[in-house]
């Protein structure tokens, strides 16, 4: 580890540009990994990258704080924004490029165009943050045909999103393959996130709260709690700590709809702190076979 | 002029597949051009195979008549099919591949992404018909993926629609060249439609009503008639041949927004037979100039 060399990645500002290099290279055989990004880049981006630069023969990682995600009122403005440090630590993960345009670049003039899902976009997130995900999927659309990649890196911490990501480029029928990269967290559990860096101390050991109602569940589930009684143990956990529950729930992993048996479930948490917004998600393995009795009948009232 | 030989297009039905076909020609060196139909074939879309065929090596038609660009109660379900007398058409004008897809190759199960434009989309076509535009924007970014193509070749006859075609390709930064060629017309002045088909002969004679509207815009537009004074007239010739008319205007040519001295016009047209509806327009180049004295003041009452 150490500063970045010579060797480090090149800054890209243009889309046309990123993507000649990219078709160059891949004209050239070399397989591409691209990460999506908004800077701020902590150890979760890190692993990103490492594993995208382990799978791939180049990395691209795009950063850009995209305005479109952000609704009236939210952190927009105070997104941390420090490109030197995060290329420094994009050098250390050996990436390739970075591609960091400006708005113009992603929205040109008369820009009037926007990537909208509904499906797994509604409820959560999508709920909590009108807009959010259009935001989302319309940046990320953009940034795919500006970085025509053979595989995109994404971190299980946005959950939904990568739900998002994952319906577009189905329906759309884009030409990219969606790998999802475990949580990375910090010892006490908390989920990496850049917006961990607007914690106040106490709010920041108070944090680790999310973490731990997902440790409950996952122990609860794994002994055969029904799903309301889960939810109700995430929310006494998190409102323990002081942190405002914005949902605490445990749904089907891949629809988000209520979990049926021998499906994959997965609790996600969101709460604040102060006016800090933070989610986490915990994947819950199926339990029960298809064959098995329905435990939603076992155990209802 | 004869019926298909064997060594007619190849028709294929999965976007992958005519996307690695494309892919593979592309990697050969070869330049691709790309006519996106919903079938029913005329003269109109043999100009635009034609025109591929000149200036690429390879042309791909799709044929797909895209439910989500048909409001409710519009004309979906009788919107003629006929693939059969399309290759033909195609086989003389020495297209390569026909992408027919199913609905289901274009629209896979569960679906839940729409391309949304704003700009162009609104006003015309996109009040006539709500939804319109974002059906034909959400199923040219899915052809677009599905055929990686150099060009895309649309009709100057659905002027909007090219607007709002070049909107997204702009917006999403979509790799494609587009070519808007010159609308094909009957004797009388027709333009070519696939609708023209549910004309009844008594309609189908009055139907130049619209062409002959856009005859007169274009001597009143360079003889300096001011834009009310052109719809007005525009308006009457229309309603004279017993078409009713939606909307009769000039506007600029590249934003459909009130038109500025110096700037390329348009006349816009459209009208219902009967239950069947059609529109037409003609360009009218720039008049005056940006150092001349304002036209719309000179001509103010």
């Amino acid at each position: 580890m150490g500063p970045a060399t010579a060797a480090g990645p090149t800054v890209v500002g243009e889309r046309r540009r990123i993507r000649a290099e990219v078709l160059a290279a891949r004209a050239a055989g070399r397989r591409i990994g691209f990460v999506p990004t908004m800077g701020a880049l902590h150890a979760g981006h890190a692993s990103l990258a490492a594993r995208a630069a382990e799978e791939c023969d180049d990395v691209v990682v795009s950063i850009f704080v995209n305005p479109t995600q952000f609704g009236p009122g939210e952190d927009f403005d105070r997104y941390p924004r420090d490109l030197r440090a995060d290329a420094d630590l994009l050098a250390r993960a050996g990436v390739r490029w970075i591609y960091a345009p400006d708005a113009g670049d992603i929205y040109p003039p008369g820009d009037a165009t926007r990537v909208v899902v509904a499906g797994p976009a509604l409820g959560f997130e999508g709920a909590a943050r009108p807009g959010h995900f259009d935001g989302v999927a319309t940046v990320v659309c953009r940034l795919f045909a500006a970085v025509p990649a053979d595989r995109a890196y994404f971190g299980a911490k946005d959950w939904q999103q990568t739900l998002v990501v994952r319906r577009m480029v189905a329906d759309l029928g884009l030409p990219i393959e969606l790998v999802v990269c475990a949580t990375v967290r910090e010892p006490d559990g908390l989920a990496m996130s850049s917006r961990n860096a607007y914690l106040a101390p106490d709010d920041r050991r108070r944090a680790c709260g999310l973490a731990e109602s997902l440790e409950r569940a996952a122990r609860l589930w794994s002994e055969g709690a029904d799903v309301p009684t889960i939810e109700r143990d995430m929310r006494g956990a998190i409102e323990a700590r002081g942190i405002a529950v914005d949902y605490a729930a445990v749904v089907a992993a891949e629809s988000l709809a209520p979990v049926a048996d021998g499906e994959d479930a997965v609790a996600l948490v969101a709460g604040r702190l102060g006016t800090t917004r933070l989610i986490d998600n915990r994947l819950l393995p199926a339990r029960g076979g298809r064959a098995g009795p329905r435990r939603d009948r076992e155990g209802g009232a």
